[in-house]
């Protein structure tokens, strides 16, 4: 169960509005590596965890902080849409200033928000449970938690850049900080499943023997740049080997006969048109 | 520019039919962490690589033998399905067998692809392009691609353990050997990336004294789960401290005053009806 | 800012598992009308809500325990998955309830979660960003939120009748209570918005003067039910007017000439073919 | 059987083309409260009633009615991009009106449409079907008919303040007007559903004995914002309780143990890597 | 403007109920192929035509009976699901027949729909607006027509061989044949627009001169398959040439040096940590 | 198995970058009928191709040709974004042509992609997988083929008018010829098709005799437009019948009596609320 504050976690006051930014910042709420995809990664990776204890009261700590992150980009997008210029007419623009911006917000935020955030990305495209993985192996599960919140800092690297607004820059500070620590403790949780003896660096920790032995330590040099086995992959004692010149080792790859009944084209056992089909006299009678 | 041969990289022959798997088998080819997950990613990673060399390659590599995967999946799939009772009715089915077969099976499978592989997941739902992630970062991409491969592995492996049938486990074995090395070979990119001083720990390497130095080192405990701080990440040099008590920053998340144009309901100014949207005499005349 | 407890709003204790239910529930958490929704529904209302005070206060409570609902279920259906015959094949099923079971369940609470919910429909479809409402226009949501729980009771009411197990139906009845409670409070914030003089009946509460006079009080009679004019809603001072032989008002659905640079077909300038296009000599030389 | 007349129920004429506007008008066609929805949704509604008569003919007038409005809005969008500067190159814009217009056009009405409308919102995110509701609950269902009426109306209102063009507004003027009607209509249909009996205040009319009659009069003060009770939905005769200091009512959120063959992280049985799945001897033998 | 008559263009009456074919037939519905999609296409064709006259009338003639399909569909839906066993247990089934139809029926037409068609596909899927093409150039919109037509009898055949029952067989005898007709009409009107001078046998009918003449007439033999220059595409006055040995004619894919303000990985000007963006000592500084 | 070169299949140079075009390019990366779909659509065609030989092997041909296009346009956009304004603020603009670009370029190709294409469309709409057809029917998939490369045409020949750039326009007009020759191909197969007596004219060439026919040879005038019966598809030996009154042959389109269980509102048996649910004493017990 849940309780929430009216205090938002950092604050979140731009020193003026921007409309055209307030959409790019909808890809931190909604979009694959927005808060969204954080909190309900994090939410149903907790509820499905197996393991009572440390990592699943991390997992849960963070989560609920998320859910704050959203709130804290939501109530900025609100206050960098005050006074957008959503009825003004293209005609009536005057200054390229007021173009660019006429041209490049979101036409949702005032239409379907009236002036607020969406739970969109920064083209509108709305957020999904698809971005979501929340599989019970911690060791896969963490791996896309490092991974989430390397994008997710990345991209308010991006946005960082794309302001002058000193109040937008201290609340992308802040998120900066949270993306950094975030990465952090993931890693670490990494190496405490290690240490705990309950997953390995490959994961699942399992099917190692039943996996193919031959083919469990190649990469295949089926594109022509020549240096791909220049990396330390392929050296010391961890090297990988790379297999320069590789062969297909399956037969061809030959779909079986169709069913008469589905009617896909198929050898005419007749010399007429239908011939595929007209075996199945009773299936699919062709035309004479 | 690519080429292709029609022999298999590796063969994908069941012994006997599986209508019921071939549906399963649907999330390794669509689904978010199949391969045409990671062919698309590998694909886009390579074609926006800023880096020529060692790298790129690597990623090419990689991205060409993922197409193949597709390939033996869909492959698979379409022999899965020879003889599956597309056309059977339900109220002629006799044993428990097929009726667990009949209920399970894709339809789409039979209606759509008339006995072959669709581009979607075990429950229907199409491959898109938003899982897909490629940055340019590549420390933030090689580690949403060890996120990928250990989740693709894992559920090969689960899948590894729903079928009996020789063939397909063989199959299934060589992708397990694959998702291993594809592993190793990320997680080694990511070493190489910083033994080449291109990145750090943390993505993207930049902004480090920029971000909000107070709120880079701290776990917040916003969940009443006890054991959060007692993990190896609270300790050593790398430590993060564990906020136990933590409070809110910022100030209550209030939105700005409406568009009075966009109608959204506010604080009236008048006693009446629509007082919140009657001071825009031009805009939106209220009822009287 | 958020804080969580680890403890349950209400009990999510089914007394035995049930795979085939743990699939329809998934309605509950990420279907259109799911506990999904209107977390976020109410979520993004409050953040977006421009009157301070009992409103906005109502819905963050609510959006508040919305998030725990969402955690019941979760943990109902990771628990009705307990023992799930996932890695059973169906060559292996002996009897007809197995047979359903394994036939029914959702393949991807296996294959992905691990056993576990998803954020997800009861077709595997993902919850979607594009469900929620927050217009700012409170007359306007809590319309949609009264219909979204009214919706939301309707189908727990159907799921309370397709299951036996004493354990799910506790937490239902739970539920059932919620949504009633939760319509009731929707319904009289409704009124309290037109008694505090913020909205009227109609929404939004505004551009009733600028409206079509003509066209605001008829029912047009286009389909050739003969009964639509007997309801109620023509009786009364109140009653609509049906419109028994209504006409079309304008004039021919006739769009305007294309663009010859975009190659729409059109009448030709010329008897030859591409002779729409032809009129550009520079934008689209035709073949001769 | 539908039948149809090249007349337009409502003349659909633009003064002048406004290509910026033309994006706009989507959202009324293609977005989650435009006129496909509502549509589809009484389309639905009407092939799905039960009760055959006043109701189901009431539904099938509008939903052909709605049909209509969709035709309109077409045709309105092709109008207002006649001579779009679909082919303009962004260096050859000399002002800012125009700047405006080539920057916040939808590139898809020009590049797939060829200068007309598309089944999507302003975002070009296509219209889908988890929009419709049809639940065979008529009391349900005509409450998310007034929630749908609303939302287009306060959208139609939005957008009239978009535009200066006469042409425009008249049609908009006819949409508010049928908008206004029909939520009259839902809601005197609702009223009439309980005259007739057929429903009550709460949908479903079921259940009430069954629902947990302790938490179906409370609201959970679970954030905390000081004015929720202060609402008049807390006083009179139907008025709610407010739960001032709410308390959990269930046990800990435990997940199950795993299914060993599924790799979920667990509790190690014995102090190795994968001990967790180590007991699976046969399903998942561990990497000695 | 539409108008609708309660009568069914076809009858639509089921011999049984079978709530499995119930969610077959959602296919025809709400699939890529099926009747919501002519509908909506030949509508956005018809409404968004440059030539008036027989081509239109054509496309709104059958665009108006297209909705009755789609009714009819949804009516057999409703009878196909009469007295299905929604609410029954898996465990109360005692027969295989039974077990295939409650694990293979589809749980929304229960939970959502109450008995009745859903706007979706069989595997719940639900249709979108993406399936529509609406260009306005006629010849390319007539053979996205008959391709639409071809996929669709394909389907009705196929799902005519799923059933027995005599009702749901003679509904789909004519909807094979309106396919049939319709696939035929499509096809003669393509030849209409040849004979009437508007377009040639390649779309758009412009251009010609503009593509590079030395690659419109060759296949690229990029796969080892030996047929593909043997058959009838090759020989003959129009024949194409098979181009065996093919060579890429552009350069490498290099992508270009990165902004760094967003921070892509690239050759480091410095041997140190994020010497990719060192250089931008404003926009990203480095951590030491 | 696949096998790619670093070389381009053409090169893809623009001559400076326009980072406006560089967004409208994605439609033919991500779109509908953009190189994905083709890539991907002859790629399951060729895995699901019943008949070894000359047509796999042409399938097989075109598709690994198409990856390529997909590469060609992904460089070209990561070319076309080199230097895009990605950081520069709405109000540093100081001319129509910048505020064009910012307003209108797409905000993911910065802040996701890094300066690089995404799998999405021109409104960042992403690919998705029910975009391809693979049914298995080669006469219906190859009509799907022909229409996939007459709008991937048009919709090239659109931006071909949409740029002065040399560079795009000389790999335009490589993509304008290889979608000229792509279409003539797949007619031809059509042709070849008949001529191997595979298929008909009309797919599939199955079920002629079971169709309906009295009804696979009219056109039905349910629009009033007066010209529908005037093209040449009524006349000569082929010639359809134009009915020019056609009446509904079904009967009224009634919904059968719903499962109370589901509480579908219904005619009461009882005059009280609830009745239509009240007979199911067990199921759904009514508040008194």
């Amino acid at each position: 169960m849940f309780r929430h504050t009216s205090l938002l976690q950092f604050e979140a006051k731009p020193e003026k509005p921007d409309a055209l930014y307030a959409r790019k910042l909808q890809e931190l709420i909604g979009g694959a590596y927005g808060e969204m995809t954080v909190t309900m990664q994090y939410l149903f990776q907790g509820w499905n965890c197996r393991v009572e204890g440390k990592y699943k009261d991390l997992i849960m700590d963070t989560a609920t902080e998320e859910i704050g992150h959203v709130e804290m980009l939501a109530t900025m997008v609100a206050r960098l849409l005050e006074g957008a210029p959503a009825t003004t007419m293209a005609e009536a623009v005057k200054d390229p200033a007021t173009a660019a911006i006429l041209g490049g917000m979101d036409p949702q935020q005032a239409i379907i928000s009236g002036g607020g955030a969406t739970p969109s990305d920064s083209q509108g495209y709305p957020w999904n449970g698809r971005y979501v993985i929340a599989s019970g192996n911690l060791l896969a599960d963490f791996r896309a938690n490092v991974a989430a919140e390397a994008q997710g800092r990345l991209q308010t690297a991006r946005l960082y850049n794309m302001t002058d607004d000193p109040g937008v820059k201290a609340m992308l500070q802040f998120n900066l900080a949270r993306d950094t620590v975030h990465q952090r403790q993931w890693l670490a949780a990494i190496e405490e499943l290690k240490a705990d003896g309950l997953e390995s660096d490959i994961a699942p920790t399992a099917l190692f023997d039943e996996e193919n032995q031959e083919h469990n330590n190649t990469i295949w040099h089926l594109s022509d740049g020549p240096d791909g086995n220049k990396g330390g992959w392929t050296t010391g004692p961890e090297g990988i080997e790379y297999l320069m010149d590789p062969q297909a080792l399956g037969g061809p790859g030959v779909a079986p006969p169709p069913d008469p009944a589905l009617f896909a084209t198929a050898e005419p056992s007749l010399g007429e048109p239908g011939g595929a089909t007209s075996v199945t006299s009773e299936a699919g009678k062709t035309k004479k």
